[in-house]
């Protein structure tokens, strides 16, 4: 291994990305400049609106670039400082680049709790998918107590929060998520009332036998089956936070038809439905009310959070490979160092 | 003509609704029971939602039954009263059974301001179409001074309000509709910026040219090309009501594909848009309010009315029929007596 090391983006993938698309290499030892900060990675999120920006269609944020390295939330350990902000051993968390040592201005990042049992829940449940899953049910979801919630991606790193948070709210929760062992634990572990399978051909009616009172809200993540499936139940004024869409992140094309979009807009208008599209970073003045609600539930054991950890840089193209896959349980994490 | 008629549906129509799904024929003589009014038709709306009513999909108003008269907004005259509320001669305004001369219980019934210069205007901008234009823009739309609207059916009764009401709130209002006389209307009567027609080829073209700085409103009423249209303009933060899809009442199946459903979804995302479903009926309480801004500007004449004016009650359906082809210009009414 050499001093430093990088993973980067070497062609944009087509479909699902594979793991020729990236690749890791050597990299420059960093040169810290005035003011700056020189930090050592310690963990790696993988999460997935990272596809999107593997793609160079016009968004919110900018798309990587092939040849260059990939970027995104990691918690890191600063190594050297030229900043008064940081000092050295200080643990830092924000967006940074997949690169083993480098500089960087502290613009943007925020050091932990040195309280925090796990660094790497900065990258989960008390971070940019925990506060994902807390502003789209309450500023979107706008829950009410014996409503009933649908959440996709039910043991995710959004939607495991989204579950927990709306038992505790007094929703009747129904997950879907993907294979057996998954909706036990969305059931057990996250409290659920019921969890169903997508990958169940069943699903449609399961589902309905799982709202006997119709749905309230749907907790948007990933599109596809799920969401044909929750259309029909929709009860009139129910709501639907909508901040993934994974089942078609690796969409070429437009799927064959027919075209459901029409039916879509119907059951819409007719259910007088509100869909809210939203991106966890429009809301981020609230982060301090985020973790005002949710660090005493983590820390008092009310919130339970499991991880996939895959260890070494080298391999995070691969935790995201998989995380595409639905092959994580629970929040996917990189530990670097 | 008998003493008394009534024009019932004859079957569901399938796809476009044609003459023969519809009949007129003699009717009873009504008696009036006890506090009971009788009443004799003046005015019948013909709107697009009723064709929603003509099939036996779960919607939020119960469907119209083969063998039974119509119903719709009406304007008529009391003939005989037995209700304290009501006197001979009164003009009256709510849903009422497509039948010359009926009793009522009077419940749901409104009494006409006697000031007001043509009680047709109680069927169109002052009457259920009005209102849907108000709560939409206001209540659903949110709009903010120099912001761009889209406006669809821009010279039906609902879109020709939302272009006025929109204008006087200072926005850039950009109107959608079919064939050059209708959008030189709505440029020259209604004010607004620009119109664009939806049977041109190059409708995309010209919307994004008349959008200069995107959409931040789509009132919806259509569906079909010009939602297409619209969805790459809209910016972040979007709002979109959604009150109707005339576009798509016809259809008998979901229309071929490709599934165009998923781009819906991930425009909705990544620009952060709201889609809210309305029904008019569900902001009933705000109908003072509405009549509180707009009778003014109706009678100051800032606020442009046009109507096409069928006659005869047997002439209805024909009504009906051409307002889904477009064939109206402005409110469609039938004038009955």
């Amino acid at each position: 291994m050499s001093a430093n090391s990088e993973v980067i983006l070497v062609a944009r993938p087509v479909g699902a990305p594979k793991p020729s698309d990236f690749t890791s290499q050597e990299a420059a030892e960093p040169t810290m400049g005035a003011g700056e900060i020189e930090v050592k990675l310690l963990w790696l999120s993988v999460d997935p609106y990272m596809r999107g920006r593997m793609t160079d269609a016009k968004s919110y944020i900018a798309p990587f670039e092939p040849g260059e390295a990939l970027e995104g939330g990691a918690v890191a350990e600063v190594t050297a400082s030229d900043n008064p902000k940081f000092a050295v051993g200080d643990k830092v968390t924000g967006m940074l680049k997949w690169r083993a040592t480098q500089t960087h201005s502290g613009e943007g990042l925020v050091k932990l709790d040195p309280a925090l049992p796990n660094p790497s829940w900065a990258l989960g449940v008390l971070g940019m998918p925990g506060m994902t899953a807390w502003a789209g049910l309450t500023l979107h979801g706008k829950p009410k107590e014996s409503e009933t919630i649908v959440v996709s991606a039910a043991t995710g790193a959004v939607g495991s929060l989204v579950c927990q948070l709306a038992k505790a709210k007094g929703l009747r929760v129904v997950g879907v998520a993907g294979g057996a062992e998954k909706c036990a634990y969305a059931v057990e572990a996250l409290g659920c009332d019921a969890c169903v399978d997508h990958r169940d051909p069943e699903l449609k009616k399961k589902l309905n036998e799982a709202c006997p009172k119709g749905v309230d809200i749907y907790f948007e993540n990933v599109g596809g089956v799920t969401l044909e499936a929750v259309l029909p139940l929709l009860n009139p004024f129910s709501r639907i936070p909508l901040c993934g869409r994974i089942a078609h992140y690796n969409d070429t094309e437009l799927p064959e038809g027919p075209d459901k979009s029409g039916l879509l807009w119907r059951l819409m208008l007719v259910n007088r439905v509100t869909v809210r599209g939203f991106i966890v970073t429009d809301h981020w003045d609230k982060f301090p009310e985020f973790l005002a609600e949710v660090t005493p539930m983590l820390m008092s054991g009310q919130v339970k959070v499991k991880e996939t950890v895959m260890e070494g840089l080298e391999n995070a193209p691969e935790a995201f490979i998989k995380l595409l896959e639905g092959g994580n349980f629970g929040k996917m994490v990189v530990k670097v160092a």
